[in-house]
């Protein structure tokens, strides 16, 4: 991987993801200097004085326009709006990526958007949890996680090099799809999960959710997370996300219809069949442990 | 809380509960000698190696028969022919419990098949883990977890101060629910996440469970347990899961239904219902965070 360092960074959202992706920049002395934009000033105000970003603003036209490399880091439901705001502002050879949870949609937005299509690479780092604000950034976030690619025929080489080498150099592993194959696998991966662990949470009565225990808490973790960003990616990506819930849904009738004719058999083989595979995630993803 | 001290304890299955009582209550000096019983001389081993237990039998009456306090600690699946071969070996004023995480059928097997159904106690410390065997067992792993008692009128007052005072002495927060009530939260508050969190890992394809990131892995963690165990689960408590089933699938097909009309404000509402409510569950159980 070539040295490189980027002189100017827009940060355009300046949150979890995008305070973390400053940070871990500017701790590994990767970025001259950094300009954050925001539509809160008391978010932009916590950037700063954690030493997130060197520049606050609350235009992302103003930032983006004097960047190497913009990053759009809101949540996916503002992109289109970033997108046409910052087009006619944008240096003609700056490169323009994203953090988003879906990526067909918003690839679609970008090519049609910005003056140089060639010069936006789509990206999904596989990071963060359900908090939300700079006050969480962290320069570690990216470690060891895994960041999706989704160039097109239109991207440019020399952008999807500098998007690989930005989250390569932060530590992260970097794999190439295509945008809608990107949707179909993370509606399965990770929006089907999350609305499950919602749908968890909101069969128990309030009385049993007084008897709780560690397991619960863990497989609902998820659904503590922002109701707004993920209505936008429900939005984003409806399609794929109701052909995993139908999948889902078919495991769920499957095993009540065996316990209803009291033939617990019924459920036996699946449970076997996902600690396996749930174990081998495990070793894969852990090797030392 | 009267001091007090169980003189001979027998623990029928030496796993991660069983080994865990036996190890918190020595660690408390409030046991005088532990019997151990096992269906594999290897977690005998394991037990006694890490001393956890004095005395290892292939033999549960046998341990039973000298014991003040019996824990039945192996998979529910188990309890009724355990409970068939002590029943005669008991000593009249021995007190039975167990550690089961079902409670109607194990309560009624209790009550039909031991000399003096009085003396059985149910209860259900809600702790542990995807973990299995003496090897991961510990003497803090009750420590501020919950444990329901299920007496019922039969139950004499005396058996269940002793298995009261057995739990809050470990550190556990102690209710007491009706049989038939326990399996009805249970079935939500475990049951349901288990089965939900298996069926999540079983729509995967292998290629796509390449890209999970650490929300898949904590929502699906538990299904990682042990299958048997959880068909026997799902075999006790089989109306309650099926009903639970059927309150999990009427929201995801909400939201599927929205989904497929393009009305992705369909989920908005539970999404944000569900945060407001798992966080407050964060705040419930963690005061100090």
């Amino acid at each position: 991987m070539k040295p490189r360092k980027i002189d100017t960074l827009a940060v355009l959202g300046v949150g979890l993801l995008g305070g973390s992706l400053a940070a871990a920049l500017r701790a590994r002395g990767l970025v001259g200097r950094v300009l954050g934009a925001g539509r809160r000033e008391s978010s932009l105000k916590v950037a700063v004085d954690r030493g997130l970003i060197d520049e606050p603003t609350l235009d992302p036209a103003a930032a983006a326009g004097e960047a190497d490399l913009v990053v759009l880091a809101t949540p996916v439901g503002q992109f289109s709006d970033l997108l046409a705001r910052i087009g006619a502002a944008l240096r003609p050879d700056a490169v323009v990526t994203d953090v988003g949870s879906t990526k067909a949609q918003v690839v679609a937005d970008a090519e049609r958007l910005l003056p140089h299509p060639g010069r936006f690479v789509g990206s999904h780092p596989i990071a963060g949890s359900e908090k939300r604000g700079p006050a969480f950034a962290a320069p570690d976030l990216f470690e060891g996680a895994l960041c999706l690619l989704t160039p097109t025929e239109r991207t440019e080489a020399d952008a999807v090099q500098l998007v690989r080498w930005l989250w390569m150099s932060l530590g992260m592993r970097v794999r190439q799809v295509g945008p809608a194959e990107h949707d179909a696998i993370l509606a399965r991966t990770s929006h089907l999960p999350h609305l499950a662990a919602a749908a968890l949470v909101d069969v128990l009565t309030d009385s049993q959710a007084t008897f709780i225990g560690p397991g619960f808490l863990d497989t609902t973790r998820i659904a503590a997370g922002d109701p707004g960003m993920w209505t936008d990616i429900c939005r984003h990506n409806g399609p794929a996300i109701a052909a995993a819930l139908d999948a889902l849904i078919d495991r769920l009738t499957r095993m009540r219809e065996g316990l209803q004719r009291g033939d617990a058999d019924a459920v036996a083989e699946l449970l076997a069949r996902a600690q396996t595979r749930r174990r081998a995630l495990d070793a894969e993803r852990r090797p030392d442990a």
